[in-house]
């Protein structure tokens, strides 16, 4: 018997902070067979500076490879970003690139840039040609359109999904040198989530700034706000072909952080933008009945507690526990076993929803099944994993594995 | 929608061959919820030597830490080994390790031999202390029900499943200089089924020969035996605690086959039980409805081929694709790249069911969607992946995930 939430998935904060500069749009190109816009575009200030992580599968999509080149080549520039949903021009060869380039070309020319300050990305189905023509024939559209309203940026975050189920913002706003500085931030991804981002997600996340940034620190502030959020999610530990998180700073509001002095004030509202979009990614999971948040203590190194961190994230048995609010801790202490981290049976101990279920390696003396199973029927629940060999930690958001998961998967399209 | 397999999952094959001297019994301890039976016991010969491997999993349980031990102290030597299901003493501390020493004690005064010649195995539920004085209380109506029928064979073959829907054996005969050589296996494992036998499963094995062999040879020929045959099969990903493969030579036969000279006779006669065994626990897979042969060609080395193959084995995406008969050959692509083997995509080639998907990294030209469709409704569906890199090759049984796994493992146990 499977157990309902009791509660409801959380709606997104809503965005009040939109960075100067950026002008967005999204149409209609005709290749999401729904017939839903699928087409989403950006066009930036001439001072815009960019970073970029991928992922790190080794077979990567075609606007990968571009994508990577065009920021090699510029130095760090972006003008325009092109992303097309519904199909991720993956595993399509040669031809797939060529088809990538000629979209950056009709996009360069449309926007008056360089084709190398065109910045792509595709999300969908692998292995298909990407539809060239029905993406160029739309960029006139596309530029008529463009605009820096709610409004547009509502569309464009809309024209990017594929099994989500609702669009993912976030925004901040902090003041540097007295200036104010806005950051916002757009993902998508709902399945083929397990980034694993190598100063490098089928996740694609946008970010935007107003603040004035080299490219280089750009980097530097992104690697540092990647690690602790979409790094440290999974939905179904597939790593993604296409993920790809960008980060564009327009300079348009006149001030410039500062990597050693300021970090702290940009950095940690980037690193909120990210976090709050990672989650935004995970309760939107396919087939998500729970959300865990996964918090490892007490190990030896942060890179042991990560390692320990996805292997519960990504064990069935523990997901599927979850799904059925059943407290079997012992599949969660089998999945950190099995992490590869040498850990001691004796030393772990493991909370669920606050409640002790195992101490040091044994049934905990207070473990109260039922209490523990009223615990887990409400959709967030928190799991501390405690391996008593040191003081690093990590912070994991993970998910339950549903039979509707299988059903949104296994479905044969015709 | 999903679809069902055209097949039905084939019987087990019969065991026709007995290795003379051991004698087998199982009787109910009450361990169980079902009042099953549920301790499963073999007396062996004096002159019996052993050899095991057990889990890579860092957090074992009480039987596989009193087991090596006891291995080691023997010198090889197993006279009597002691099954529980229903209970897998794990995570139960020092005090779980004292419960796993009663029971051997307390065999060893039954059946007149040193404790140390006792090899306990346990299997079920993580974290609930041993039931020592039911299954204690339990062995002299072992001890009177002993014996070396293919009736008490099937006994001790259906006492120690769990979620196993049926037993598992298999059997060879083979000539050693002349003599009759007969080798038995018996098995358990439906679910947490993804061994990494260090030369070493909760899958528990069982095989025993009327062979002639000194424990070291007899480790060899375990060693030699278990890498492409359990440790070369996943249901779940989920390594288990309790995992162990237990080799008992009688000697009853009078004929050594010795490592360098016959070896291949008995070497292969034992692959190939162990081989029927791993195939019979995926064939009973928790929910499985296809059985995927997975061959990995083309790789640098072994262990390269064996990575990318418990990748694509482990893949959720994968895996739901396979229980919708849904062509997504992207999606083994995907999971091939994320394996951490330097893929290169221009090189990679798929087969599903014997028909091309994918060629050098793209849709292969003759791919036909439907016809592979109609290939992947059989239950058994063979898929090559050929890396395009060099001449290593694996073989790995996979199955596929289906809403019934998520039902059989959300169950929540009041």
């Amino acid at each position: 018997m499977s157990h309902e939430p009791t509660m409801e998935a959380p709606e997104p904060a809503p965005f009040s902070e939109v960075p100067a500069g950026f002008r967005f749009g999204a149409v209609r190109a005709g290749i999401k067979p729904s017939g839903k816009p699928d087409f989403a575009c950006v066009h930036t200030p001439e001072s815009t500076t960019a970073a970029a992580v991928f992922t790190s599968n080794r077979l990567v999509a075609a606007p990968v490879i571009v994508g990577r080149e065009h920021l090699r080549q510029s130095g760090g520039v972006v003008r325009f970003v092109a992303v097309n949903a519904g199909n991720a021009n993956c595993a399509t060869g040669e031809q797939g690139v060529q088809a990538c380039r000629s979209v950056c070309a009709a996009a360069a020319k449309e926007f008056g840039c360089s084709e190398q300050d065109v910045f792509p990305s595709s999300t969908g189905i692998i292995g298909v040609p990407l539809p060239t023509e029905k993406l160029i024939a739309a960029l006139p559209k596309i530029a008529s359109e463009l605009g820096e309203s709610s409004a547009h940026i509502q569309q464009f975050a809309e024209a990017i999904l594929t099994t989500d189920t609702r669009a993912k913002v976030a925004s901040a706003k902090i003041e540097v040198n007295s200036k104010p500085v806005r950051i916002l931030g757009v993902a998508k991804g709902a399945g083929m989530i397990a980034p694993q981002l190598v100063p490098h997600a089928t996740m694609l996340v946008y970010l935007f700034t107003d603040a004035s940034i080299v490219a280089t620190d750009l980097q530097t502030f992104l690697n540092d706000a990647i690690e602790p959020t979409f790094n440290c999610i999974s939905i179904d530990g597939d790593t993604s072909t296409n993920d790809t998180v960008l980060l564009l700073a327009s300079g348009a509001s006149g001030a410039t952080p500062k990597l050693k002095n300021d970090s702290s004030a940009f950095g940690n509202a980037l690193r909120e933008v990210c976090a709050s979009l990672a989650r935004q990614i995970i309760e939107d999971g396919e087939g998500v009945g729970h959300v865990i948040e996964l918090a490892i203590e007490g190990a030896p190194t942060a890179a042991d507690a990560r390692r320990v961190a996805r292997s519960i994230a990504n064990s069935p048995l523990v997901k599927t526990a979850f799904a059925g609010c059943d407290p079997n801790w012992g599949r969660i202490l089998a999945a950190a076993g099995y992490s590869g981290v040498a850990l001691s049976s004796g030393a772990v101990s493991i909370w669920i929803g606050g409640l002790p279920v195992c101490y040091h390696g044994q049934v905990a003396q207070d473990f109260d099944k039922d209490s523990v199973h009223q615990a887990m029927l409400k959709r967030t629940v928190k799991v501390v994993v405690n391996l008593g060999m040191g003081n690093a930690t990590c912070q994991f958001l993970a998910c339950d594995l549903t039979a509707e998961y299988v059903r949104v998967n296994a479905e044969y399209s015709t």
